[in-house]
This record gives structure tokens, C-alpha cells and sequence, in this order.
């Protein structure tokens, strides 16, 4: 998924701004997730999403998605936001973000997802952080905060 | 800060999209921090943004920020959002976040930011919530993903 | 209800243009009185709306609204919008407008509306400012323009 | 100048929302003011704007503006809006507004407009009774609200 | 239909981008194939789309359109847009481009359009033009591309 | 580039409608070309668009763009446009087009584009295409229309 950084999509200092950057990030995950569901999906969570070097009007704008893992009903997304600067090719990274959807039918109800096989060893691994991840993300919500 | 969800708002299924949600939730934190710094405030990264339920076409949004901690140029702010149905003013908890600010001049260069005087002890409780957790982000953003 | 100026709102002078503004205003005004009504309204008539000092890209904007009189399927709802400087906390006031807005049902059809009980001085004489103003607009919808 | 009424201008009932129609009609004031005053003008006061009937989505919009006074620096335009049905061409009266503009320079600076030449009893009747209106304008502004 | 550019059509140079001017163009010409259509209509095909001179934040766009001739289900529009700079009412030509539009029912199905009456030599003209595009246009569609 | 068909996009029928289709393919074209030229590219023209089978809201868009054949300050980009249905998988082609981008400077001024190297048989097709439908263009353009 590409996209162009657009005066409509700037803040007062000519940088895309942050919520912009988050619908475009959001789409991206979505898109990955209702291909692997075979389905619709809706977000559930986003945790660990840095933003590292801004994007400015002009810059292009390349998302990759995949999926870390995948539960009952829901699964981790993982996005990349990367600029691109059109005259010379450059490229920086610029946000990473964790996404947890969930399947849903027509109707908005939960239901559940297809397994994620993993092949190799770095995709166990995948499964593996994110699964640990997840059971952090219960424990914190469980915790009220102050 | 409310909104009202209007169709151009919508996904497929006639809720709010959740890179909506997000933007919405990103202004709000945005100006609760620039009311902080008395300047420019940029997102750096989001944590623990949870869609608890979702917002129909219709609805009225409420959406309240507050300053956990501020750092040395940076700060937590939290921002809640409730959905309100016109008719019944009935409310619900739809969305809870933790946003990391910085501080920036005009050019988006780091600032330091004025510091937050905690003056109960549920506000010196949050401090130090927001401090543990900036800790852990720091701690994960050093181990790298497989 | 607040804002921020975005470059996708403004016009040719960077500052936020006329309908962008009008917008927000006729959001602020709707909330205020769907929550008096109890249900959806829908805006009926504009007057005595003045931009007295505009909005600048990076600017914040502060709205507010409140029902200044209802009639049987009518309520005057006043609304305020104030420019805010992130730097340094000043405010200016940029536009004042009278909105009438009228109770409808999920069909469109007019639907009487609560009544606003005045509880002081103040409220009694912007009740009765509104009722007279609501005679002076019927009065000049009667007379036909050239 | 016309429109068609598309979803992202709904509300929740399938109409345009006021906000969105406002935004068109001080559009369409905003270029007959600017094509009298032969360089930029900016909306300075609504009054009378009045909401007749709404649109629906799938509706064609056409807007329609003229001058009906001059003064030093302002004029008066008054803006009507009709809905027409594609299948049948039906049209009928949605909103009417008179609208004040002001003629600004590139700094946004107040400039004199053009005289506006009446030509006949029917312009000149509008030429009074728009002066008539802006003097009862003036003093509304004098009194403060409750 | 007259528009005014602001900054959230505008690309990175301050000029309205491609996109944006082609879906005030498709809108433009749609609303003139729902006239003579007398429904609903929607475009099949772009052809002959010419940038001619960029428009710059501050212009007035001013769109034209008007049907050529009419098939049994399709009909060719014609498209012009010109930029006008409101200090000096100048104008020029920006773009002009022939849609095909087809009229269709509220399913989607297609619905054969009235004729177009040509009345003078000119609209006889572009009536054989119109019919000869169509004819290589089709002719075009046959041949794949490698 | 991929997308999702939100209500915001959609015409009174439920589909995307024709304007925002072409503003999705001018942008993936533009940011194919962009990165041939390695720098500024503008849209000059566009031919042979052709719209296949509608999107409906909750599909999802996949765009492809390829350069066919560089000139000197002009490409030809085809682009072609593929809705998905999250549900199955299903893909059906809905647009192509072919665009003629030019590449420019920071100031709008035209600049020569890198040569395109084909390498197949098939690339040498496209290119010979390709310069046969810009000599068929440039005639088409010095003969008026009626």
C-alpha cells in the first residue's frame, strides 16, 4: 500500500499528522487481517506503535503488513511505515505498530480465525513474541490503572 | 472535545473505522499536551489503545485527555472515549489510549517540557504508573522483533 | 468541542475558511441540542453569525454552545468559537451565531421539544431576548425580499 | 455552481448535514463576491440563512449568488440553494442566506469594494432594503446578549 | 459548477493534483448526463483527458459540460474546465476530456438513454465526431494490449 | 497501493464512485512515475480509462501501475485497478487506463525523464504500443473539435 503526503494531510509544521498517519497504518493492518480471515475484521488493540521520523508533504509513503500470529478469535498484525523521498529513491522508517484484530461476521460478532501455519524457524519465533505479547496485554488490562 | 459520527465516517458495517477513532483520539491528546508544553506537541507512540465498543453512525463521541507524567521532553497523556446515544444520553466506554508526546519548536526540533506537579495521591499514583510504563516501552523497543 | 486548524481547512490566506468554520459552529450547536432534545435535531435557521477575528493554520479552536430559549418544536442554541494559541495560552473570540434548531424523529418529522426551565435573572432575560428575536425572524420571512 | 449529494455528506437520516450545506453556500457567496470585488473576499457575517427543505443523498444541488448591495468595504450577497431530482428535474427551494463579505488584500487587510450600479426599480429596491438590513445588522451588534 | 482551490486539493507543489481535478470533471459531467438521461447515469470511460495549465491555491475553477450524442445506452460528454484568477478575471483553459457515461436504474442495470436532437450544422458535427470516436474507442477495446 | 471502500468514497448507488476511482488511479500511476523519473512527475493526459465492474463499499481496491514506454520529458503509465472480495478472495479487473505523466522541476517546469531499457520481447511490444498511441494523441490534438 503506497500513498502520497498531500497539503490535506499535513499539520501546521508540514508533516503528515499523527492521526493521518494512524488511519492510513490502520487500513493497511485491516486489509491484511480480512485477507487472512477470509473475512471482515475490526481492531481490537494497537500497542508498541513508535513513530520514528516524521513524514513530509511531498514524500511518498510505502505500508507492509503480515501477520505474527494468529488465536481463537483474533489475530496480531504487524504494520511498517516507511517515507520515501521521489527524487533520489531514499527510504526511512517511519512508524512500527502492533495491531490486534479481531474476526466478525456481518453483524459485528466475533468469530473465529484460521490458524497461522508457520514454516520457519523465524516464523515460530514470530508466533512465539507474539503470543507472550498477548498474554501481557490480558495482565495490563487487567490491572485497573490509577 | 465531541463529535458526532456522520456516514463519511463509516466502514462497511456502519461503524466508526477505527483509523477514525484513532485520529479523533490523536487530536484530543494532542491538544491536552500542547495546553502542557504551551507549544507545539508531536505524537511519538501509542500503547494500550483498546476498542472496547464500537460507534454507530449517529452517535454522539466524547473524548477527555489528561496528562499522566511529563518526562524531560516528553509526557503520558491519557484520552478516553465514550460514545453517547442522542436519545437516552446513555453513554459507554468505547475507547482507552496512552499517548507519548514530545515537545518540538517550530522547526521539530526536542524541547523540554514544563513538569507536572502531582498534588493528590491518586495523581502521584499516576506518575509513577506512567513512569514504570515508560520504562517497560524503553525495555521493548531494545529487544528487537524477531 | 475544539479543533485544530489543519491546512486541510483553510483557504488561499492559510487562515481556517468561512464554511469550514460554519461547519464546526452548526456540529457544536447540534450536539448542545440534540442533548436538550433528548433525540435528534436538525438546524433550522442561522442568524446574527459574525467572524470577528480568524483562524490561523496551528491555531486551536474552542467551542461552545448552550440553549438560549425552546419553544414547542424549536430551541435557540447560542454558539461561541474562540481561537487558542498553543505558545501561549491566549484566546480570542472569532465568531458568535444564533442557530434554531428543530426536534425531529428518525423520519424527519417535527417532534415537540422539552422546555427550558430559566433559573436565574440572566436565564429569564436571554429567554426573552430569544423569544423576541424568534418574532423579529418570523416578521422578516413574512415580508418578501425584492 | 452544483453539487451531487454523496454519502460523505450525510447525516445519520441520509441528508446533507447543515454544516456541509453552509460550507457550499458560502462557497458560492465567496466566488460572487470575489468576482464583483475583482480580487479576494472573506465572509464576514450570515444572517437569514433559512432551511426549507433538505437534500437527500442522490440529489443534485444548484446554488445561485448575486450582489444585492455594495457599502465601502462590504457587500451584501444573497445565496439560494435548490434540490433537483436527476429522474424527474423537479427542483425545489432548499436554503436561502444573506451573506456579508468583506474585501481583503493578500494580508488579509479590509480593502473598498467596486460600487454596485442599480438598473432598474428592482435592483434599486434591493440596494434599500440590503442597506436597511445592515443598518438594523449594526445595531443588533451594539446590544450585548444576556 | 464553480469551485474555489484551497489547500486540501493541492499536491506538494501548491497546484491542484490530477486526481482531484478528474473527480470535479467526472462530477461535472455526470450532472449533465443525469439531465439529459433523466436519472441515474454513471461513467464508463474517460478519453482525450487533457492537462492543459495547472491550477494554483486561490483560483476558481469553472467546469462546462455538454453532451455531444447519445447512443442507445451510453452517451459522450464533453468536459471543459478553466481556471480564473479572481483579481483579474482572467481565464484559461485547463483541461477538457470526452466521458462516455451510460445511464442505469437504481440496481445498477443498464437503461437506454432519450436521443439528442441535433438542430444546427455544429451539433451535427459533433454528433458524426462523437459517433466516429465511438467507433474507434471500441475498436481500441477489441484490439488487447501487449 | 491497495484501499477499502468506505461509505465515504461511495455514490448514492452504494459504489465507488467514478471521480474517486480516477483519483486513486491518478495517484498510483503518479507515484509509479514519480519513482521512474526519480523526482516530480504531473499528469498530462489520460486515455483509454475504462470502468469494467463497480466497487462496492466494503471491497477492497488493489492498483498496479507499470511504465509502458519513456520520451523525453513524457511516460506513458498503465495502470489497472482490481476490486477483492475480503470474503473469498474473488478478484475482478474493474479499470485500466493509460496516463501520460511528464516529469517536472521544483517550479513546475518541464525536465527530460530517463529512458526505459525494454528488455523482452514483450517490453519492445508495449514501447512500439506505446509510441504509436502518442503520435495517434498528438493528432488527435491538433485536429478541433467541432
Amino acid at each position: 500500500m503506497t500513498q502520497l503526503v498531500f497539503p490535506e494531510h499535513a499539520n501546521a509544521l508540514g508533516k503528515a499528522f499523527g492521526g493521518q498517519v494512524m488511519a492510513w497504518t490502520d487500513m493497511c493492518g485491516g486489509i491484511c487481517a480480512m485477507r487472512h480471515v477470509g473475512g471482515l475484521a475490526v481492531t481490537a488493540a494497537i500497542d508498541d506503535l513508535v513513530f520514528d521520523r516524521p513524514l513530509a508533504v511531498g514524500d511518498m509513503v510505502v505500508l507492509e503488513a503480515r501477520v505474527n500470529a494468529a488465536f481463537r478469535t483474533s489475530l496480531e498484525v504487524e504494520v511498517g511505515v516507511w517515507g520515501e523521498t521521489p527524487a533520489t529513491g531514499a527510504r526511512w522508517k517511519c512508524v512500527t505498530a502492533l495491531f490486534t484484530f479481531v474476526g466478525v461476521d456481518e453483524k459485528g460478532a466475533l468469530r473465529p480465525v484460521p490458524a497461522l501455519l508457520p514454516e520457519t524457524d523465524e516464523d515460530r519465533a514470530r508466533v512465539e513474541d507474539a503470543t507472550r505479547r498477548r498474554a501481557e496485554r490480558l495482565q495490563r488490562r487487567k490491572a485497573p490503572r490509577a
